[in-house]
């Protein structure tokens, strides 16, 4: 073959120990959505890709990947040369995230399914962005969805569950940076920004750890230095208090940090949500970041992002998207979410030796007939075992290396004279 | 949307009762080929258009789903338009199966793999193909392979942990015909077709079932009429033993039902290879079927499939292909699969119900403070339990009925007077 023997750019194989890395961490953050009721759904890996890229996606319809439509002609080729739009050679396109399947899953079954719709959907995404360290153009997202609901229980259940699997996997060092779309809002109109203009400030403002409170205004001052100005000196007042991941939320705290006049019910609201998240892990803590933005347009009010010191950036972001599912019925329906980045989350923690199963290696020699060999490795894994056959090689000591490497405890030879699974010795591997 | 709110054609989104039937069964079918000293891996959904067109896919190669390239432009269209050649503007393509990814992932990690490699692959493919009922353009299937052994070893160990897999998810009544591609390849001698049209003399046999031996000579009788007779007369003779799935896997039986001086090497192992399968659970039985083709080109020795009762299409099938997985290499790999049917073996089973967990809904009045709703969740979680949260609606019985649909076994109010998780009723739901 011509191409190198690689998987595709920027994508990755799995080998056996991390493949059971990856489903042991996403058994365990499976089985605590479950516990807190929500619900496993699956959608295809691909949607039409007029539905993909409808705006909902915000950047990330740019990044899709699309598939061709089969028994393309020349007349195809044609129209697409002359109007210049690829994605009409096009049907489907591979998802850049869960959430617009969700809302067109939503849409399709909303019949079939409960008036407040707790959703799982623990599946992988693709996006053609430039390879780099812990980028990759297949990732798996773990995000769960709380459809029908329009009070705070939809926040409260979606942070304590997201609190409970990161708990479960052994993060125990998590901070949840809270802020509110309507406050960030709040803030802009108070500085002066023209509504219009509100998307682009905030994709400056969310640069802020990275350029500092002046990089922000360096970004803004042109069509508006006055405002971009007030917004500086309101972002370097808070810098203090952002080294802490923020303040607690309390009404006093939040106030004590922010121009008076942000929306009292929505600083209301932050108080009243922290108070429900009493019980949360001792390990996460809440803080108020008012510089806190998401990316996505589709957010409407709360807005949450987990910072673990193991990780550069976010392991898990969501927030309250009133407006969205809506777009594909017609109807306004609430809706919230919060997603774990798994790649990030499942470099981050220690997997535990499996205690349930034993699990033994037979190094056999190649004399053992076949059917006594197969009544042998059968004997076992009857009584429970975990049963890997090697044949015996000269250099044993690589055999039974291997086999620990594997995860495999014991071994045992097989010779011709073994009759059964009675006779074998274990031995333990180091 | 001008489009209908539906998922992609032949595509099927999955509810969550029938979400959870799967996770069911896919977890039976990886513990089970986990106990028998397989290991998990995991490949891109996606390869170089190139590869997926190397010719190892056979007639699935057409059904691919192609990935336009990104930033093509009219340079790109207008020589598409010269050559009629639509994949030039694709570069990766969704796989068809898993074995042509595998053939890629062991030419990419060999080093890092034991001699003898042991995979499980349980992952979705998509094929183009024309929906119809039980086909759909994305389902899933369990491979396990056996790369490195050139001995039945990996015939018995590949069939043993299929029968222990379909045993352990309660299918107990199912045959295994197998057959191998030598002794195929002596019939079509002996019926003296030239070794050129035997790739299209096995696609007629193959539909034997569907078309009777009558049909099979009708179909090859143009440019070799002699040899399709004495195929015919082979084929009617054959019948009566193939209504039971075919005869046992003795040299006895095999030679019985054959003409003489078929590769008696193949027919000696056939033997050998049942004698060493004795262990199958008591639900399997094996047969030899000599009109057994498998549709794919590659294979080169034993092959086998799957029939039960239930499923009018076989639920499993493999073989051995010692040329294919050296075809990226380019040196020779002994190598031999077994693939479930998942998508068949899904609607066969039953799920048990859930005995390890109590899984409960609290109905609860909206007058509760959210934080005192809060605290009872995680006070019930913490004691092991799955809970769902339900507002109370005027129609209770609605609210009921969905709860025990879902799964739930028993439920309580909350009220607002309730002061904790210990002052709950809890009642059994019907």
């Amino acid at each position: 073959m011509a191409s190198p023997i690689t998987p595709p750019r920027g994508m990755r194989d799995f080998l056996p120990a991390e493949k059971a890395r990856r489903e042991h961490a996403l058994g365990v953050i499976r089985r605590s959505f479950a516990s807190h009721g929500f619900d496993e759904i699956e959608t295809p890996v691909v949607e039409d890709v007029a539905r993909l890229h409808s705006g909902l996606g915000g950047d990330n319809e740019k990044l899709a990947f699309s598939v061709l439509k089969r028994g393309l002609d020349g007349d195809d080729l044609r129209a697409a040369l002359e109007t210049g739009d690829m994605l009409a050679l096009c049907d489907l396109g591979l998802r850049f995230d869960l959430t617009v399947p969700l809302a067109r899953f939503y849409a399709t079954h909303r019949a079939e399914l409960p008036p407040v719709f707790r959703s799982i959907q623990i599946a992988p995404v693709w996006r053609a962005e430039r390879p780099q360290k812990g980028r990759y153009r297949q990732f798996v997202q773990c995000d769960i969805d709380i459809i029908g609901e329009g009070t705070q229980l939809a926040e409260v259940e979606l942070i304590t569950a997201t609190a409970a699997a990161l708990e479960a996997l052994g993060l125990t060092d998590c901070t949840i940076r809270i802020n509110d779309r309507r406050i960030l809002n709040g803030l802009l109109e108070y500085c002066g920004f023209a509504e219009d203009r509100w998307p682009q400030v905030l994709i400056s403002v969310d640069k802020l750890d990275k350029i500092g409170a002046e990089g922000v205004v360096a970004e803004l001052s042109e069509g508006g230095a006055d405002s971009a100005a007030v917004l500086g000196g309101i972002l370097s007042g808070l810098e203090p208090h952002l080294a802490d991941g923020g303040v607690e939320l309390t009404v006093e705290a939040i106030t004590g940090i922010l121009p008076t006049g942000m929306d009292p019910d929505a600083v209301a609201e932050l108080e009243a949500l922290a108070h429900a998240l009493d019980t949360l892990p001792t390990g996460v803590r809440l803080r108020f970041d008012p510089t806190l933005v998401r990316g996505m347009g589709y957010y409407t009010g709360t807005i949450f992002e987990i910072a673990h010191p193991g990780s550069g950036s976010s392991v898990g972001g969501g927030g309250r998207y009133d407006g969205m599912i809506g777009r594909f019925l017609g109807t306004d329906v609430p809706a919230a979410g919060f997603s774990i980045g798994f790649e990030r989350v499942v470099d981050l923690i220690e997997v535990p030796e499996d205690a349930t199963s034993e699990s033994v290696v037979l190094v056999y020699d190649p004399a053992v007939p076949l059917d006594r060999l197969a009544a042998i490795k059968t004997e076992l894994i009857a009584s429970g075992r975990r049963v890997r056959l090697d044949r015996r090689a000269k250099n044993l000591k690589a055999v039974l290396d291997r086999a620990a490497a594997s995860g495999y405890r014991s071994f045992a030879f097989v010779n011709a004279d073994t009759a059964d699974a009675s006779s074998l010795e274990f031995k333990a591997l180091s």
